[in-house]
Parts: C-alpha cells; sequence; structure tokens
C-alpha cells in the first residue's frame, strides 16, 4: 500500500492501531505541536540537541500539511494524538482539528523505526520486535543543552544485542544522523543514570542475558518529557507507538560510509 | 596573540579596523540581531538554508556572551556594527551598547575566512587577498527556501582559480560544511544569474583570465539581503570584514573525509 493511501485509511479512521510495521520503508515520524510563541526555544533547543531531537521538518503557523506527505493533513492523519495542557496530560483522540490553533507550528522528528529498519535488513534481530513488545525507554542523567523554557534529561530506549554484533549495529545506526545516529552508551545501565533496568519509565522491559549488552540510543520521547517540564499552556504530540508515515524512505536518510 | 586580547582592543577601540588576518588560526563569524519575536523565522531561515547561513552559535535574549568567546561582550567587541531600521540602514558605530534591547536574540553565522585559510594554507594563492581586495559578491538567481517573514535569492562570493586547482579547491572547501561548504557553482557566471561579472554588488571586482575559472560560494551576506527585504524594525549586523573573532580553531570545523 501506498504512504498516501494509510494515510487516508487513517484519516477515515480504518486503521487505529500502531504504525510500526505497516509502511514498509517509508519514514515515520514523531510529532509535536506547539504555539507558535514558544517555537523559537523549541526550535533552538532541537539544534542544541539534535540526537534526541533530529527535526526533519517545520510546518510554519497557519499550515497544516506536510510537504514530505502529498495530501497529508497533520490534524488527521495519526491515529493516536495526546494532548497536555500547562503540562499535565489533557487527553487522547484521533483527531485534533477541534483544537486546532491559527498559531500552532509543527515540528516533524525522526523515529528509531529507520534505524531499526537496518538492522533488521542487516539479519539481525531486534529482541522487542520478535516479542510483539514496546521498546523499553528510560530516564538518563544525561542532561540535554537547554534552550530557553526547555531543558532537562535525556530519555533513551534500549535495545539489547549479542556481544559479537554490537559493533556492527554501532555502525549501522550512525549511517542514519538524523534519525538519532548512533548509541549514546552502551553496557552499565548505572553509569547513564539507570537504576534498575528491569523498570522502563516508558515502554515494556526487555530481558537480556550475559551474552548480550543493553545498547541505548537517545530517544525521540526527550522533547516530550522537557516540553512537560517546559509547562506550555497546550501542547499536542502523537501518542508513543502511533507515528506520522511520511512519503520519504528509510534510504534517503542514509549517509554510506 | 591571543583571541581575547584582540577582543579586548577592539573593545578598547586600540583595533578599528576589517579583522582579516589579524586572528590567526581563530574562526570569525558574521553577527546578525534581532528582536526575539522574529527568531523563531530567522532560525528556521537558517535550518532551511543551511549553506548560506551556517548557524554556529545562537545567544539568547538577555545575553550577550558568546559561549565560543571567553569574557566577551557581543555589543562592543566588534569593531563596526552596522543598524538597520524597518529595512533601510540607519547608522555605523562601534558600540550598540546603548541601543541594545533585553528582547536581542543574537546569531553568529560561519565565515569563509576559515576556508579561504585552507585553501591557504594548502599553497594556493587567492587573489583577492594577493591584491589586498575585499573578495566581490553577487546577488543570483538561486532562492532560498522562505521561512516566515525571510525570503529572496542567495548572494554568493567569487574567487577565481587556475582551472587545474578547481578540483582541489571544492574539495578543501567541502571539509568545512559549518562554513558554507562547498561552491554552489564554478563556471558561467550567467548560469546563476550574474549578467555583469565585472560589477559586484557587494566587495571589489577580482579579474581573472581565460586560464581561470570564477567559482562561487554561498555568502554570509545572504541573511543581511533576506533581512532587508523583511523591513523587522531594528537589526544588527556587523560591517563587511568587521568580524567577531572567537576563541574556536579553524580546525574545529574541519570534516577530514
Amino acid at each position: 500500500m501506498e504512504a498516501k493511501e494509510i494515510r487516508e485509511r487513517i484519516r477515515m479512521k480504518v486503521h487505529t492501531g500502531p504504525t510500526s510495521g505497516i509502511s514498509g520503508d517509508k519514514v515515520q515520524a514523531n510529532l509535536v505541536v506547539l504555539p507558535k510563541k514558544y517555537a523559537f526555544d523549541f526550535l533552538l533547543f532541537a539544534v542544541r540537541n539534535k540526537k534526541p531531537v533530529p527535526v526533519i521538518e517545520v510546518i510554519e503557523s497557519g499550515e497544516y500539511v506536510s510537504t514530505l506527505a502529498e495530501g497529508s493533513d497533520i490534524r488527521t492523519d495519526i491515529p493516536k494524538y495526546h494532548v497536555y495542557k500547562n503540562g499535565e496530560f489533557s487527553e487522547e483522540t484521533d483527531d485534533v482539528s477541534e483544537i486546532w490553533q491559527e498559531d500552532f507550528v509543527t515540528f516533524l522528528i525522526g523515529c528509531s523505526f529507520t534505524f531499526e529498519q537496518a538492522v533488521l535488513d542487516a539479519g539481525i534481530p531486534i529482541k522487542h520486535i520478535d516479542q510483539g513488545r514496546n521498546v523499553a525507554m528510560y530516564k538518563t542523567n544525561i542532561e540535554t543543552v537547554p534552550a530557553g523554557i526547555f531543558n532537562g534529561s535525556t530519555v533513551v530506549s534500549m535495545r539489547p544485542f549479542p556481544k559479537d554484533k554490537v559493533e556492527q549495529v554501532i555502525r549501522i545506526t550512525e549511517e542514519f544522523p538524523d534519525m538519532h545516529g548512533g548509541p549514546v552508551h552502551a553496557g552499565a545501565p548505572s553509569e547513564i543514570g539507570i537504576d534498575d533496568i528491569s523498570k522502563p519509565d516508558y515502554g515494556e522491559f526487555t530481558e537480556y542475558n550475559e551474552d548480550e549488552v543493553p545498547v541505548f540510543w537517545a530517544c525521540g520521547v526527550t522533547p516530550q518529557n522537557v516540553i512537560l517540564n517546559a509547562k506550555p499552556e497546550i501542547v499536542i504530540t502523537h501518542a508513543p507507538g502511533y507515528m506520522f508515515i511520511t512519503d520519504l524512505n528509510n534510504e534517503a536518510f542514509q549517509n554510506k560510509q
């Protein structure tokens, strides 16, 4: 199915589930929507923290069509949105047209689905995918570089790999600098401030044995975490796992060495 | 002399001339200062047009110290500033402390002095430098990607090189992606909308003969040009040739292949 068709099925509430695995080789993106008065601080935060917040498109206020997705409508083409008000979760909804504001600026942010596909294509299995689970995500002690009202620590996603595959996985993911790039850490979770690896802050824990190494990537949940600290009056994001599907191919973001 | 000392001599009005050649291997930067209400549009313009507008630092409103330059004061450490009001040139001054506003956001933008040094270090002479002239700059038909109130065409700088040196010069300058990177054009000026090469829009013309090829780089004057189109009530820039000297070494921006 074409990406455009999938977006239409989402818009028509035919597809209402998570988007993992439904878009073939197409890039999926994280969503952050903010009133324009916060847009400079957030874009500067993204520029200063490119690994957790790799912006792939900014849709200016007054617009809701992504140039990366033909005929798209950012207000309806994601299966599930989260709305936050003054730093608190307000509602989950499948359509934000009714609450859309003229001054909203939309940020589309790269997603690890892109490098996961490249790892799978190299014949390396990814445990949480095989187990049909969500990836495990953790708050760390890795501080972001603050910008304006935005500050806080980096959220990471964790994927365990056999010791002899770790170097290859690092190399593959480094080829996607605009999709979180190479890992921020591999090895002991305590070194980046994770006290109990079995209790992720988001998602589900993936067990690993002593022949495997936990590898950690900067995660697109970081901006959500940081935005909630800043408590703007309204923010819209995608619901984790329910992403925006673009017309771009994953390969477009691959920098072959 | 240390960069810090040079900045102090500039602040004390001991050094009042252009900054070309006075900072050794230190990075020099273009300056753009705008009220915060324009900062999102300008940062987005820079993100979308990285070749002409490679931002190396953003100093947030309320601040005037660059983290790239110890003990600096962005209001006094440039020998000559240009102030524009409502899109028109207003005054040239050596100190903007008196007109500084709490809501000013400062952008430091990469400068071709960095890649020129690398070309010279490779033993390739640069004609306008040998002749003690300012580089020739031209408006082109290469459109920038608009952002908010900012739009317009790219300004380029031109340097002629012997035919058999062009490939090497291209390669060297491509190693500095945050300092305008490789050229946008080499050869016939008319292909990028320059009708009369002997009449630059800024700077001074450098003659060349038929064994030489004119090579064109995206230029840090582009943002000044675009800002004037947008007519914000006040903008401060450096005067061309009178740059901000940082503590960074040119090599810090070199991506060796």
